[in-house]
């Protein structure tokens, strides 16, 4: 099976010199941990991408290009996809285009949390995300499994303390996810899903699972999402599940023949 | 007062040749006569446009050029805007990005129904803007000011019968609209939405406001928008009245000079 | 354009003797200020009133006769209303006895503040008041807009530290607003409503419109009444805009000489 | 134990001659056979009442009396009331102003309902009545219990035809209600509450509890009103359970004094 | 009038050895306080339990006994029952098995504080009833009238504390109560329910009903359940009142014979 | 890995000879089907069973023993668990009781269904079911994601019709199950769970996926179930990822000697 993984970042985003070589390296060291020998995991990498993906405008702009790549990948061969970060960036409109399963990491995340426990609280990176993710909870109809004041928080993270987390030097960063966590935790949240697409590793690494002395499980979005596109696939494969055709579904797949005209004259494809 | 309303349409949409030129002239005989003389309002055409709005990915990259031009709008000057259509396409993502206030039809005009009645439904012209307006009616938390059982639906009106009425020659089309909206009032609405960005001159050559003997009204949504904006614009002069800076809100404006560099980097602008 | 507002109250309360003239005298001034040229408004004054509006029975009690005042008012010709204060006195009550339409300057309020921000908070000047709105918001089907944990908040001023800002002596009365307002957006609010019929001038006066460093908007219910108002009566003469009249509806008229008739049997008229 | 009950008419309603005297002996019987000879229930009337109870406007100038009465009688050492029809006039505010309990038929109905099935709906007899009840069942938070779609409903019964049955003549009146009972049933509805004051004595008369080969109960508003009445004064008596006086509280006694004035001021008491 | 009530534990429950005769005695002086001469109360042990009442699973080991004592107890000729506890252990499955009413402690009193106040809390014994009568609120429908952050808490009572109380020594027991409740207070709740099936004798002993200074009603359970119960059989007896024996009701009965043959095969009854 | 699946009935039911064994060897042949060779699913029958399993009492009594076979299971080093049928019998239990990861059916293909759409209705075969259902929905906050008219029905099928179906004889089975899923769409379905644990190889046999013509998926409950099972078992080895142990979490582990000291009490084990 082959899952596609369109990151949503370049290579070579402002300012952040290392970064792309770091989380090409680190991610596919972790979906290969994550995923097993069975499922082949690609990750897309943007060749040009906005500098603030906390917009909703801007967000749409990368949105565009992110799921004119998943619809190339499904034309290569693949069996199905994830939108790029825990805030599912063009989720709806990405499974609405494509005919192969696509999975959002933060709806996985939501979905398997809801099953874990009574209410969950998401943290997530940047101040920008609080409202997106807010209104994913609403559309994904979760208001009732998740906490009631504020259920989306931003912790207080930099890229250079994660780093150093990955790399094993300290652990400020978890101590930060940690503080964020318990306050949610006093909130009445009883699982904890942590928004950064790069967080999974650090975690597996430091065998940061739960918040220390409650039981309140901490879930990485990345793997959900991953495991939740091998799912689909598979029901696909064996009971022939797929999404809606229902002409009201919001999934309903556009006509190729106009979809392909409409990417020609924007230049997408 | 200017207010700029891109409609989020070219004037040669494929197979609908004539459909520009009415479109054009009688949307500026409408906005005249529901603003009267004090506001200008500039429709804006697009050069190019996906020939499928239903469908939430071709949608996307259409509403990308809409707000650019709404962003152009403001740097000429204009006091506010409203998106295209009854389905409000863009209409967060151009919120965010525009320092002027911008309204939703749809929003607006089910704002109003909201103050005008207990329940109501909103009629859609295509089955593929059925999610979409369903989603906008829990974006903009109002679930229980809506029908319960199905509260956006298709009614059979072509465009044909459609223009037939515009001219007076028949009025199969609000036939059609009344029969769909008998039936959502029989599933508990006394408000009915009227979801296309053409019927206003319709019903008022018609004077087809309310469902005959039922004392349901019928609500227009570009009227609706206009008048929210202009009430939006007003209130920013006269009490400073404007969208939510907030880090976590949903409108929170991006910087200007990281807008500007990424719509040229995608050839926007 | 006419609009009539019956303020709810009458010039001479008791204890508060100063009250009615600066309340007249600046609630016309504020009038003018957001209406313009174009629209008159009628301030209405009781000559008997009730000494504690925030009770349910004894509101009712003021209620009765306000909408009189309001059905008087329409047949003396005036176009639109607004009941008084921004709990919305009798405002469902109002809306069906009159034909013309009446706009809540709370429920005004919270529509345009949806169309702002995410989530909402209410501050008001008496805890009566509290439940009032918090049933008034679950009335409009408002509840997933505004905070969920505590969305009405009494803040701590006084009638002595609210005129020493409306004369610009000092802004004790603001630092109080702001207080409450700072708690409020804690717990997720980003916009804010302020709920005293004489604020708009204060905050006028002392340019006081956002809760500094936060972009949270302060929203004026006076002045979102009155231009909800004039636009419901702008509607009504372009595309014929009115209440529903289903019989289900709440706004439902009831029959002219029934209302009339029991109007003077209980000494009304 | 006393309990007072304002039954909200006078017993010379225009048109109506024989109503006043046929209720209020029906009434009697009725209450007595419910409430068995330890409790009194007195039956009050109105000395003049609008002669449309469905408006809300209409509804409050009759209300404002009705609850005095409940003040008198609290003076006159009553224990506690019910508040007269089955959508609850005046219920909130007759809470908050007597000090004695004070039940509402329907909302006393709507509560037994909750433990007796899983969605209820309710009957009435007039259309004016459908949206004063469904707005009582979202103040009363009871949505997830009644039926999604129209959950209130009148029935075509007529004066005639309901005194035809309860004097033993024919029950047509019965079969309109089973009819209307049935299609909400259809709707998903386990249990069935009927509105209407006198309908209790009709119902004992022809033994009519549950909707023929359905299992759905019939609930009777006035008798549940009584018995939550009854149930409220004992649990005073012996665990000293009160309405909340908290300062948010919906029925916060407003001070005596204040109370006693206005009703002086306006003719009242 | 016969009610059973089943407490749902043995009188030698491990390491508690002097609680079941205590328990005993001091219920039954409450029952007769609360519920006077003409209601018989009797107390149902068990023979056997589990040591460990919050937890899911063995819980429903206890019910499944705490059940079959209901339906000994009908045909010893009860006429009506409570389950247990403030959680309402087994309360739905008692309904469904017994044709005799069966209240639930826990919904009796939310469905009495849902009419005294606006906004209810739950303080509860052992934080393993957190999440069930949370959950029993959502059952109940009832979430818009509980608080929405953390609407149930465990409060620092211990066994040992709550004794002295009970025997009039200090009254620790009830300011580890208070605390807690003024926490709920500051979080919207203007009733407070106490959980726990001895805290009646206590309360009545001290005279505690109300947070001191706040008007805050403190509801307890027991004597809530004992008169709902008692109503349901009063209104059976008047007006008919049953549960729904809808097919699609939750309470619809089984068969009796399938219904003893399945207690014999498992060895019940 | 290991998965047990309780299914919650004994081969020998009464009345029905042949069902046990035909249940055994196509449920071995599905799994095995939608599994692969990986997994292992051993089914587990119940040496005795009551004859109802709609009744909440009596599915209880059931549940008691099919938790206790997970517990044993467990302890004979098995990864994972579903509960038996798309009802989720016993599921929260279950899940508290055991340390392995234990998927609903029901659940899981409720999550599954809301990423494949926008509202899902749930077809059963026994009308007992309905309230059982409806209730999992509330529990599991999916109300949103659900039709709101009845989103529970009964189809219309008897055993020999399914057993026709599965042989390949006829397909009236598959019929009747259209007939009421068609009635849901048009109540606005646009996915579709089939209840009944053997539909799955029915479905397959006829390639039964989607209702015809109109583009709604069918989702058969055991493949999700089981698919469910192996994600979380998986993830616990990856990433470590396990249910919330939170002292409010509903499935908080009650302590393993209390456990088992019960369950020896009782009996079990």
């Amino acid at each position: 099976m082959k899952l596609y993984w369109p990151i949503g970042l370049s290579k070579s985003m402002p300012n952040r010199t290392s970064r792309g070589e770091l989380l090409d390296e680190t991610l596919r060291d972790y979906t290969r941990h994550v995923m097993g020998p069975d499922v082949e995991v690609e990750i897309g990498w943007l060749e040009k991408t906005t500098s603030l993906l906390t917009s909703t405008y801007l967000g749409m702009i990368n949105d565009v290009h992110v799921i004119n790549d998943i619809l190339k990948a499904e034309a290569r061969g693949f069996d199905g996809a994830i939108v790029g970060g825990h805030w599912d960036p063009g989720l709806y409109a990405a499974r609405e285009a494509a005919e192969i399963p696509v999975a959002g990491p933060g709806e996985s995340a939501m979905m398997l949390a809801a099953t874990l426990g009574r209410k969950f609280a998401m943290l997530t990176v940047m101040d920008g995300y609080v409202p997106v993710i807010e209104n994913n909870i609403r559309t994904y109809g979760l208001e009732a499994r998740a906490i009631t004041r504020n259920p989306v928080r931003k912790f207080g993270m930099t890229y250079e303390n994660f780093v150093r987390c990955l790399e094993g030097k300290d652990d400020e960063f978890l101590v930060a996810f940690e503080k964020t966590a318990r306050e949610c935790i006093a909130d009445g949240a009883d699982v904890v899903i942590a928004g950064g697409q790069l967080f999974g590793p650090a975690f597996v690494r430091h065998g940061f699972h739960t918040i220390g002395n409650t039981g309140v499980p901490v879930i990485e979005t990345t793997a959900c999402g991953l495991k939740f596109a091998q799912t689909l696939v598979s029901l696909k494969r064996s009971i022939g599940l797929k999404k809606s055709e229902h002409i009201h579904a919001p999934f309903h797949t556009p006509p190729r023949d106009v979809l392909n005209e409409v990417r020609a004259t924007f230049g997408l494809s």
